[in-house]
């Protein structure tokens, strides 16, 4: 079968039906993201992340693929919710809730507020709703107001060691995009240009070809269990966020320097005794602080299939489409589930099931769906050029 | 080799010399604990949880083994670097310095202030110092008023489901006989009413047995993964906390209660399948949050050899010396280290090595000499008692 047809087909007859059928809670609103390997929910806590990715998935679904009204309920289903329960009275929003809507885990950083955000953009765009559209923007200019100290008084580390993390420029370089239609073009220029500068020249090294996960302001490493960190699939999953950007700009050597270092950072962090990448490394090969470091996440594989697929398709490069192929085998044989349908979010490094689930605190209805609708969206592109 | 002997002996001619050799910083004071197998610094980061707990670990080998100077002159060096870089303004401990005592990470809990109380009391009494016992006793009352919000401003949670845990209940049951040369008797029997009333009766679950981790101050469980949650470690480090107030309350009922408990966490977490004790489980069977929950750690291990120790020492159970045989000989054919000496902290599921060190972030020198010195005593005792 057509890498095109094959994850088409997935995503509106396997993912999608799955999260329809499992993921609605109908008596409070919003989703129910802990679902066992069948789809029962174990845990009934509601993740403000994957609150606003699910609404995110729905509404992108209308708004790309098909104008299905039971979709832009759902994602109205998710949307009501966050207005309703999702934030503090200061507008940044928490962490986690209950079932019902009650606060559990407060706000205690931004990146519940960027997929908020997503959400809320895509929302508007799908129903018109000029509410949600004006909560996209003073949603997108919180997260920029709390940007220089995203955890504000939850911050725990001292001014001692300066280093900025590199989730937030990686998060805002797809953001600013998101939210294309609501902000002003000079914002969004602004804010690709900060990110593209901060991901291509400040966090990608320019000796290894790596991006650290850690550094200082000026790029320069730090020899500490965060300055050594290296996180593959965050480095590899900002490479299509700078393809995307590439190709809106017409930018070929911005999309040349991605597709290269997507390789590089594949190479790096291939497991070259049971397949598959590794989720944290550490450059000087020390041991890491984390140890999940060699078990097998499937947003990594995920977000490498896209970035893969992505610089197949504006660089054209064979060993992009060699690599495709060796992930591809990987991701399909170890985290997909014939048996009860989506993937399996969590490996261990042999590649055997370590959580039996299909969502939880951090895996829910977004990186399979998004990964199967771009590579889709990329082999049918590839394909017709080839034909 | 007789199981007193076999400890003693590691104890002495292996781990110690290990910490004496590879963990003093001779410019700064303090000691580095980012161990490799062999014993190089990878990391020089001091973590103050672990430049409490050398300097415990010294002062008591000092107090209960030999009045060996050099053990009181490396005791000495932590707590001066302690007594200098350990704290911030308000007498609160750090989690993390650099290597010249720059402070790193806030003080973010009270857990530092535990093993700096305890290294400050064992040291008092090592050397006599009444500076260093003032310390102890001002750090100890710190710990009491900041006990019933040891997070302060970094607590995340709400007050929507106002769970308790079981760590400081626990480590005050230690603590508090930790200070007792330095505590009103009156304050040592009432925190230890206090302590053996929380584990015994709020914490342990009449009806599985268990402990659990975390609960609502009545004892009765919540439903979500903070509820469900169960650190085999935890519960069976604690019953030999309890044992210990047992032998000095002569309260034979809570010495077999404890011994009992052990038992039955051992027979719930136990892996079956690859052998060694679970680090987390879920009561209800679901996939845990903790991605690590199936890794082998060496503090679980030894923790349990102490508790299995003690409570056939007091007890008298042969399932107990079963187990014992058991654990152990899981523990020493996979922790140990013949090669370069000390244990390695971290095993996958499967019983390999998952990282190459001795010492780091967590694992210092603390876990494996303690226990070392615990089952020493112990069996002493009991091959006296059998002869």
């Amino acid at each position: 079968m057509k890498y095109s047809r094959l994850y088409k087909d997935t995503l509106l007859n396997n993912v999608i039906p799955f999260w329809e059928k499992y993921a609605i809670d109908p008596v409070n609103g919003g989703y129910f993201t802990c679902l066992d390997s069948k789809g029962n929910v174990y845990d009934t806590d509601k993740f403000i992340w994957l609150q606003g990715r699910q609404a995110w998935t729905f509404s992108m679904l209308y708004n790309k693929v098909e104008k299905n009204e039971n979709w832009l309920a759902i994602a109205k289903n998710g949307i009501d919710f966050l207005k309703k329960y999702g934030s503090d009275d200061n507008g940044d929003f928490y962490f986690s809730v209950t079932a019902e809507g009650q606060p559990l885990v407060k706000a205690y950083n931004i990146f519940s507020d960027c997929f908020a955000a997503m959400a809320f953009s895509q929302y508007a765009k799908a129903s018109g709703d000029e509410t949600v559209r004006a909560l996209a923007i003073k949603t997108y200019f919180n997260i920029l107001k709390r940007k220089d100290n995203p955890k504000g008084m939850y911050e725990k580390n001292t001014a001692t060691r300066p280093l900025i993390g590199f989730s937030l420029p990686m998060i805002l370089s797809n953001l600013v995009l998101e939210l294309e239609d609501i902000l002003e073009p000079e914002e969004i220029e602004r804010t690709l240009d900060y990110s593209v500068h901060q991901v291509m020249d400040v966090f990608l090294d320019k000796q290894t070809g790596l991006i650290f996960e850690n550094v200082f302001p000026d790029g320069s490493h730090d020899n500490s269990f965060n300055g050594r960190l290296i996180n593959p699939g965050h480095g590899i999953e900002a490479m299509w966020f700078m393809i995307d950007i590439g190709v809106r700009r017409k930018d070929k050597a911005l999309i040349d320097k991605a597709a290269q270092t997507i390789i590089t950072i594949l190479e790096y962090s291939w497991d070259t005794k049971h397949g598959g990448i590794f989720y944290f490394m550490d450059i000087k090969g020390y041991p890491p602080q984390q140890l999940e470091w060699d078990q097998k996440l499937w947003w990594v594989h995920l977000e490498t299939l896209v970035a893969l697929a992505k610089a197949y398709q504006y660089a054209g490069n064979e060993a992009l489409l060699n690599w495709y192929d060796k992930v591809h085998e990987y991701a399909w044989s170890h985290f997909h589930d014939p048996e009860n349908g989506e993937w399996f979010g969590y490996l261990n490094r042999q590649g055997e099931v370590l959580l039996n689930l299909k969502g939880g605190k951090w895996k829910g209805c977004f990186h399979v769906p998004r990964a199967m609708y771009q590579c889709w969206q990329s082999f049918e592109n590839i394909e017709t050029q080839i034909q």
